[in-house]
């Protein structure tokens, strides 16, 4: 695009996108995307858009009316049920069964896919991890946890350990992933003498006070990288622990810029 | 408020207002709020809502469910739509069946008025000309007309002429207004010697090219106000026949920022 248009300067031809979610005040993605936006002089805006959890169907089919809206972002609690509306969905979003973008294709069908896990990748990569042959052990197989498994099985791990109490989700996943990734050792348990390049918390501990660590880094090489998806506080109390145990640390924020760079490029923009 | 936000600088806590129209492209609210709340510091977003007209009830059932949306400018073609959608109307919405504003009630109802005539009078003070007394001649009486015919009334206009091809309505309107202000003389056709302070057109004659005048100014003493309400061009043809001959005129965009200004107050800020 040639014309620069100044942030906050929306007129009558202003593309639209959102993000639904609840609560919604702390969501950040207004301000990564206006951001975006008006560096790169698109005239279009995104909005938060507060929609509780028992109001997103009547919600969704008023948004997907209002013509000039373009892609919507869609964060907790909102993903599973926005999967099952959308006319299509792709791999990710499958596996998981969830979405966390959703755009509107020329021919008026909603689409969607789940960046999650993919974004994660993105944001090790931008930090100089390319995780393709690594040994990775993954606390937390949700939504969040199944995705970023789903994006290391494809980056090209070599061996991927999936932990997490509930062990049926645990043991489903595995399965599934064994399948489509014959090449890749999937484990659920500790092998003896194995040591990891990663070791990650897709969980959502360390976000309230007085959770309990969802693992010990001292036990942990210093060699093996601590990696967080908790984004608030930056330096979870996980990270504060591996950075006294002399360990290097990977937080929360490096996934989430990864996954806004994704769902730009998803709704046709480049971060 | 004592925060200033910078335009553009949305977040998760950013309030949502909308103009509802198609077409959408030319809408100018977006403009005049924007600058307004950026002036103002006030944490609030408006964006063009593009509804076709077929779609207005799902979209509005679904935009009602948006708990940060504050409230929506309504323009063509859903301002009778959304009248009838709303829990609670204005004196000047019921007289015309229509709305060109709403908003969310602190208890969740959405009520709405229409500030096309109590604009138009905003406009005509702004510009040094209080109607008080004044004898009016006000051409087209459909939604926009018979609000302004209204807010004359209530400004204090000692007589109005009604003029409108469809008689049934103009007549309609004749009875309403005269029942409900007595000391007005209300007329539907020429006085014989009746001069007039103002004249004005509120048809849409002006709007596409080659339309004809809705009246020949050329007709009037020069002492006659020829006021438009028709907005692009800002000198319409029906303007520059009474700036040739000798008159002064009174254009649309005054109207347009009176009403915006009413409701900027009615969405509770001060443009």
């Amino acid at each position: 695009m040639s014309a620069v248009v100044r942030p906050g300067q929306l007129d009558g031809s202003t593309r639209l996108y959102g993000i639904v979610g609840d609560p919604i005040s702390a969501v950040r993605s207004p301000e990564v995307f206006n951001a975006m936006f008006a560096q790169r002089g698109v005239n279009a805006v995104l909005v938060p858009l507060h929609v509780g959890e028992e109001d997103i169907a009547p919600a969704w089919a008023g948004l997907a009316k209002l013509r000039n809206l373009s892609g919507l972002v869609v964060t907790m609690p909102h993903k599973g049920r926005v999967f099952a509306m959308l006319d299509e969905v792709g791999p990710a979003a499958k596996l998981v069964g969830a979405v966390n973008a959703a755009r509107r294709e020329p021919d008026g069908r909603w689409t969607g896919d789940m960046f999650d896990g993919a974004g994660f990748v993105e944001g090790l990569r931008d930090q100089g991890h390319d995780p393709r042959g690594w040994r990775v052990c993954l606390f937390g197989v949700g939504g969040a946890g199944a995705a970023i498994a789903l994006a290391l099985a494809q980056a090209g791990v070599a061996a991927l350990s999936l932990r997490d109490p509930d062990t049926a989700r645990r043991d489903a996943l595995h399965r599934q992933l064994q399948h489509a990734f014959p090449q890749t050792r999937f484990t659920t348990d500790t092998v003896a003498g194995e040591a990891f390049d990663a070791v990650v918390n897709a969980t959502p501990l360390g976000m309230k006070p007085g959770d309990p660590l969802p693992f010990d880094p001292a036990e942990l090489p210093t060699t093996t990288l601590v990696v967080d998806i908790v984004t608030k506080p930056e330096i979870t109390p996980l990270l504060q622990r591996a950075i006294d145990t002399g360990h290097r640390v990977h937080s929360g924020k490096h996934m989430h810029l990864g996954q806004a760079r994704l769902v730009a490029r998803f709704f046709g923009h480049e971060l």
